[in-house]
């Protein structure tokens, strides 16, 4: 078979690096370019030493980058860049991934509250497709532009699923605590981010209001075709990688939440329900396209905990991604992606 | 003034530990003994390099200890231990703060279920006073044998209890997502509390009933004068100290909960109000007493978030109950737990 | 081609689920059995869940486990099991590789005095090659029994050898000063290996006498046909994989080292010689079976410093066992190690 | 005692929240000024928190501080800084700490050479006293301008200073092998200090040649009266405070070192030697101003190892610079510096 031919645009963060580690050994990619306007010139592997040996590209300027001969071409650029630039690609016949948020909220109005600039191309929206495989699965088959969902947004979306398609709980009362790792913050220079200030320490954040609140909610109603009510708070532990949800819904109506988690996901290579009793760890899915997750019932009572764990990188960026091009591109969904999880 | 003559029983665990840090700076704290059968006659400094030049004791066996000498013994031990010999050293005239869980729990019932063995003195139970200052002080003042709070509850019910008392919210679906470092799980020899699982790693525990549930439950109605509905899932977060409680609660009736706070902790030196919009670090409390508080209603909808922070070794062990021995002596509650934390 | 049958004899440390993690993947190994007298009957993914959906296999009592009908059977045991049963399988025609201590070190006399036992079968230990294939590739081939070196050993021994073998410098006065993560410390219950032990704290440890220490002097002396002069110091730093050797060794002679390391690891595939000024990263490693070595000469001094890192699971274990696994039984040496390190 | 009137330069690095959290507490010190340029009119407690209900102060701006009507003035600056300013607050009677590195180096070529910037006051170099109370105690007492040594200055001069002293060791030889925690590097946002970078993670850095060779290099020089060849390399290690220097010297001379080192450092508060075999911990020291030191002889032979811990933030920064006030102001030396190390 034909290889896919790759372009990355913006590829020294955390999920540009991810991609490459994961695309390396993908026997369907081919990378072609990865542009970095900060870094250009410079090899990839002096950069990310761990990809010496692996990948032998230099980081290209954008304006010299070739992307219009790609296939395929991801973003994994700060939000705001992949909609200036998504338009003259699909008009080249090349396809879109955009794991940055710029195609994932319907509504532009709300997209541009959160987000705090006017969209660059509003009907572009209409035509991208929300790349949740396990929801969307039949429609990436035939997206020309994906807009690959957030980290948090994947966790949490995977775990209420099951419950608001089966009309089980209370929907104007979820609660979504969920938990990241500090490489959900990028590889940007911030005081909070520092080793010596997110070390050590546990704190939530943004409490008022996060941006992945709206993608969140947005795919919640359309779960159960009507608008939601959602507590949303995320909080910064101090791991590496990895992203816990923990849910919480009232049932509304008495169900074995169990067996409906189990046949909800019999076939999803990428969500695994646990036994009953069990606590998923993040670390049980670092560096995996995996998605653990446990239901419970505390002493039988009538509020559903739901734990939901991926690999914020993988699951709820990178790996994601690359399930996405596997998907619009005809291969097996788990090519490139059956990495065992690094443990301990 | 005279010192008061100090015994510790158990003081290798890190509760024991702490407990020296703190009363080795206490003006009127005298150590008398510390007992541990385990390590009996070993220097408590050699133990524990950080006490060297600070702790000249070493360790008793329990046999040899003579603790009916002392004014106030600490009971640092597993569960179980302290039911053993209060009675006898009471009866002495010692006054006596457990920091286990064996006095905390009124209905010997529960209690037993809960702790899987039978109480060795039911009786002393109703004498017991449950050691939250905030809440009980008057009674501690009088007390002889205070039953020192677990971490979790001490966060918990700091947290809910301007709401409760002001009878705000839906009592029947409170919500208690808590978050642990690892040295509340105590200094055992235990694989899940290795390094290599706990770091780099989060996972809720005990979603299906933790111990601290019952104790925070009974804290919570005695605060509100009925039963209410808790679901508590605790977390383990790769950190050292501190514990950090996101605590949700439906609004039934509006109000203003920031000035709700304020006002409530107003006298509280050991309890602080963050200002409106506030994140509390675990971080900003380590090595203190302090518990650091902020209120929020996100989006302004009717879900109130309560993040409630507090070192687990400290306020929520060793730090409160010297916060209790200064009340039980008619000290100044503060004396000796003046720290600063320590960050970063 | 037919597929190695494999048996993997005391499964449940971090070096065995090491083995599991690499072995699934490789695509001509089967395995077949593993063994814990622990955890016998228990499904492998139970205890690593990390590992559903791959490994099936349910733990096997020792007693049970038909380890004679393996091709070759690897032991991630504690010192001391593989030496009471390497013979019967090796008489069976099954070959062994031994990832604990049994068989590194040529003088009885010295292993049992390190080790603090007597050798149960010492005519074997003639037999047996001790694989680190960078140095004994040709032997490894046609062994029968491989002692699979130790973790700092692996480290220190490639970053002096290309000095040692060049003579260029005064083997009496050779310095290792190691950083080891925890992980190295296995999979045990232990005070010293907790999190709230062993995180945010940099120790020294065994600084009169670490049993690695014998086997890399053997190693050294074998390089340069003379004994040496070795001061090894182990440190334990808090982080889960990776080991950092820091070599000193005073030049005798003039030479162009970083010319020298590059030209002898020019052909192999496990090392790499990273450019001058250069600082290799545990990180860069992580989870894949490469070590990285820097060359340095501070000021221009005579004093060299080689900086040399390893995962101490992988190249250190579990992967240069697979690695001379490919050796042994004629496959190219990188199959089933081609991972891509893990970063961040 | 009339309190001292103190101001500091710069409170918004670590240096400068550990000189709050220590000076808070001081009896005989009175805080009056702290100057940031970003944060001037915040309140000190915004930006850290953790000094809430301790520290009422706001940052003043740089240009409208009355730094002269203090009695002391530490700068927490960056290098360079102290020098612009130092002069007029000498004219004008005010004493200064300096805890950068402005004054530190004796020789300008050589400290215009590392710090890359021509000296803004050579002369006063001469007068400034090198901070370090266990060297240069009596000078202190007299002194105007004190240049508060570096971290890793202060754990290897300490460490070798009895060796030199007493004339036992090989001064052309001498290796540190230093490890520090990752506040060394300030609180500044620069990619390489973030936790996903820094965390799980152990590199050297600076091998070439670091800032705080040539301070080592004419402390060490000083003590033995002639040059000494050093070799220093500084390693990054994830735990945010403590730095461990591994230091080694070829033994010229045969004597008992445990006790040369013993009687040395007798009277001094702050340095505690350690009983033979042991092994001290950075944690032993966390948030302390104690040096802890033991002395090796491995396997009896002539490479003596000590090793030496410091917390970086403290003895090597802000605690060391209030010994030095204490001595400057004829206080007892450990007063506001009697602190219980935080462990776990």
């Amino acid at each position: 078979m034909k290889k896919i031919k790759i372009g990355i645009v913006g590829g020294t963060g955390y999920t540009g690096v991810e991609l490459l580690r994961l695309l390396a050994r993908h026997p369907h990619a081919e990378l072609s370019v990865i542009t970095s306007r900060g870094e250009a010139g410079q090899r990839v592997c002096d950069l990310f030493p761990s990809l010496r040996g692996t990948i032998d590209l230099a980081f290209t300027d954008p304006e010299q980058a070739d992307l219009k001969a790609c296939d395929l071409v991801f973003f994994a650029t700060p939000n705001g860049i992949a909609m200036q630039q998504t338009r003259a690609l699909l008009d080249a016949g090349v396809r879109v991934i955009d794991l940055a948020a710029d195609f994932r909220i319907k509504d532009v109005a709300i997209w541009e509250k959160w987000y705090g600039m006017p969209h660059a191309c509003p009907d572009l929206i209409k035509t991208a497709v929300y790349g949740l495989p396990e929801i969307n699965r039949s429609e990436i088959v035939h997206a020309r532009l994906v807009a690959n969902p957030g980290c948090y947004p994947t966790a949490v979306q995977l775990g209420f699923l099951p419950l608001l398609r089966a009309g089980l709980v209370d929907e104007a009362s979820l609660i979504a605590d969920a938990k990241s790792g500090v490489s959900g913050a990028g590889r940007k220079a911030e005081v909070s981010s520092l080793f010596a200030e997110a070390g050590d320490n546990f704190k939530a954040y943004a409490v008022a209001g996060h941006r992945h609140l709206p993608e969140i909610s947005q795919g919640l109603s359309l779960m159960c075709n009507h608008s939601v009510g959602l507590t949303f708070v995320p909080h910064l532990t101090p791991l590496i990688r990895g992203i816990h949800a923990t849910l919480y819904a009232r049932m509304t109506e008495d169900a074995d939440i169990q067996q409906l988690f189990e046949s909800y996901y019999r076939n999803e290579h990428f969500v695994d329900v646990l036994p009953p009793g069990s606590h998923p760890e993040t670390r049980s899915v670092r560096g995996s396209n995996q998605c653990r997750i446990a239901v419970h019932r505390p002493q039988g009572g009538n509020m559903i905990v739901v734990l939901s764990v991926i690999d914020n990188l993988v699951k709820g960026a990178a790996g994601q991604a690359i399930q996405n091009m596997n998907i619009m591109f005809g291969l097996a969904e788990t090519i490139g992606l059956e990495i065992v999880p690094l443990l301990p």
